[in-house]
């Protein structure tokens, strides 16, 4: 336990690469062996690796079909990694957060405890223990609320408490995945089977410290911490221009909304308005979309979730303060205000290095895979940044990728899972103040 | 000129608009003279409006070959374009820069004399005409650089002259129009011919500030000011880093570098490296190259060239202070620092409007093109950049635009154009300070 905080203070980077990295290994272990797979061979390195990894990192691409390549036992696996990745990517960010504040010495000693009196969260096994509660609650609630429903289609009561336990882990932790061959398509209009889902999925990607806040403060805004604030606002903004979005460029698609009724139209694009973020789930052939959809997919994707959370991205925190310094600059206020705060000054900086690190690794990945793959740009930027935000979602060409791509996709879940959060981490515990002030000279910018 | 100055301070964003839309109108009405074409008939007003607009903007992209279509008067009045145009942005930007350090009360009364005692440049009168006389300075010496090259091509001198000046113009204003149908593709090896051309492009595209500068401090990298310091520092890298890109990404390809030899794909490659910033010249198939190629093209197409200079995009020193401010956060610093200096804080956050809007600008008219050609994303991307940061590359698909697809670069090139520059005016002389601090509350950044 001391150990755990102690490298957290000290190198965040290296508790983080480390943790994951090793169950990462783990699980591609056991999805290497014959057991894991339907046919009962063993299943290719590439193969297992990247199954490994998109599940811990809880991102949902995937090499081969999840719902018939692997057995029981093999999606079990998946379902604990995704389990095992979502609840050690809040824990631990949680942890970096709690380091972070402690060091920049703001008077909550946790940000998750912000405005009570307890200390208890300071201790990493109630942290934990905190965060397993909760997640397993909101699973179970999910699962719950989607059994009658698989019931209801006819499926055996062992199949749909597996469909239903699978789902909401899936959904909750952002992760993507599906048990069976035809996914979510069936059940393009059926609210009562995707509105628990995309509900998981939203409360996933608020983040930890959102949801610990809103349990605590009830469901009065005015109650909430500033994070949870920002978060909740964003990520409601952002779930509906995307619905709009989708409405409007799909409406008429005959390849994916096209063909469907007024509410199934509304359910396609509110589903598909949430999941880029980061979900990962689709009900409609996600290849069959328009480009100009493609691109909305893009930068919801980028964007992603809130910190602290399931979800990948830049996150929406780290938007909103870009947003709310813009605003208060082209007002010439001094200070970056958000309802009734301020926000340091600091936080913009590390939202440009947030920002700016992940555009560059996309780039990066962009320009690797279009040699490996000669692809258009249209196609490998989507599956970059689906793989970078950990989203999961895909135009359909994952399993055509040579090894080589593949294992840039490895690398870049692995990045965008841990990367973004030790990141801005790592960044926030450095602290050099310097005593002699240079100068100022101003360039021109623009 | 008191109206001007007023105008200037009172309402960047109007001058610069009113001053740059009544000259496209002018240019617009020149070029639709039955006298402007090489048949003699009325150009269609599209075409007429969208290289009046292209060759003002100092852009490039052309929608009928500027060498054939139009006659010798309708060539001149796009050289004329381009005069004015370039000679406009860099005169308004000063006008501009003058009026923000104003405001701002930096002891340097304009940015361009900030290291010299006289403040003769405070006048708008003998700024335009130290703008006038350095420009056509500098563009007689590179036409004489290009004149015997083209008389040693067995050119008539009238020809040669011609073809000189227009190269020169075109050049130094980083406009990229040729004035032949082949261009500058027979010369892909040529030195002679290349070099001053590419000289001309990157002097056009420090700026006049950082060129005023240079000429005043001498070649003492020490002594010039930081703004000419970030501009040089970061223009070196990026022509660097383009140059190296192109020659890795194109040795091979076949339609493009591949037949050619040594010498002449590295003179390809620098080629290729520093006119996406912005010149637009190009001496092989832009369309032919690599999709990794295009992509690096975007990218350099979108950080431009230098602030208060013919080249467009967001600008080098605002990408400048955004890696600045990186640095810096990652070391810990308080301030950001550069060059013995350190860089007021509010120019990050301009930084930040200035990227935001940008990139916001591109994805809106990426969206708007999609759905109105239903292209892929990546010409559709190449395009929309090379308008903004008014560039002139292509992938050769802007003839086959439709009309509501010529108007939306029409549009993209005067918002790039005049949009970043006066954004960043219309910002920097806001200033609206309050008595009342918020209380502090930090949100969770990544
Ligand atoms: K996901
Ligand atoms: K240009």
């Amino acid at each position: 336990r001391e150990l755990v905080d102690r490298l957290a203070r000290q190198s965040p980077a290296r508790l983080a690469i480390i943790t994951f990295g090793g169950v990462i290994l783990v699980f591609t272990g056991l999805l290497s062996l014959p057991a894991a797979t339907s046919t009962g061979t063993r299943a290719p390195f590439i193969d297992a690796f990247f199954t490994a990894t998109s599940s811990v990192c809880v991102t949902g691409l995937v090499t081969v079909p999840t719902g018939t390549y692997w057995s029981g036992f093999g999606q079990a696996v998946i379902l604990l990694g995704m389990q095992v990745g979502g609840l050690g990517v809040m824990t631990l960010a949680s942890i970096l957060g709690a380091a972070v504040s402690r060091r920049i010495g703001l008077t909550q000693k946790l940000l998750t405890a912000s405005e009570t009196k307890t200390t208890r969260l300071g201790e990493v096994g109630s942290l934990i223990q905190v965060v397993v509660i909760t997640s397993l609650t909101l699973e179970a609630a999910i699962a719950a609320l989607l059994l009658p429903r698989f019931l209801m289609l006819r499926e055996s009561f062992g199949e749909a408490l597996w469909h239903s336990v699978f789902y909401a882990v899936s959904a909750f932790n952002n992760a993507g995945f599906i048990p069976t061959a035809e996914g979510l398509a069936p059940h393009v209009g059926d609210w009562a089977l995707l509105l628990p889902i995309i509900l998981g999925v939203f409360i996933g990607s608020l983040g930890f410290p959102v949801i610990l806040n809103i349990a605590r403060q009830g469901r009065r805004f005015s109650r909430w911490n500033l994070h949870a604030k920002l978060t909740v606002t964003m990520s409601v903004t952002l779930v509906v221009l995307g619905t709009f979005a989708f409405a409007a460029l799909e409406w008429r698609n005959k390849d994916t909304f096209g063909p469907l009724g007024w509410s199934e139209k509304i359910l396609g694009a509110l589903f598909a308005g949430v999941m880029p973020r980061s979900g990962g789930f689709s009900t409609v052939d996600v290849g069959a979309m328009h480009e100009s959809s493609w691109l909305v997919t893009d930068a919801l994707m980028f964007v992603g979730g809130g910190s602290a959370s399931t979800a990948g991205g830049i996150k929406v925190t780290t938007l909103a303060v870009m947003l709310l310094a813009i605003i208060s600059e082209a007002r010439g206020d001094r200070d970056v205000e958000a309802f009734g705060r301020r926000i340091p000054r600091d936080t913009l900086r590390l939202s440009v290095a947030v920002v700016f690190v992940g555009a560059t690794t996309i780039l990066a990945a962009c320009l690797a895979l279009l040699e490996i793959t000669g692809w258009t740009l249209d196609v490998v930027l989507f599956e970059v940044i689906s793989a970078f935000a950990t989203v999961g979602l895909s135009t359909g060409v994952t399993h055509l990728l040579p090894d080589a791509g593949k294992l840039v996709l490895v690398a870049l879940m692995f990045v965008g899972r841990t990367g973004t959060m030790t990141l801005a981490a790592a960044l926030a515990l450095r602290d050099r103040s310097r005593v002699i002030r240079l100068p100022e000279e101003r360039p021109i910018i623009g």
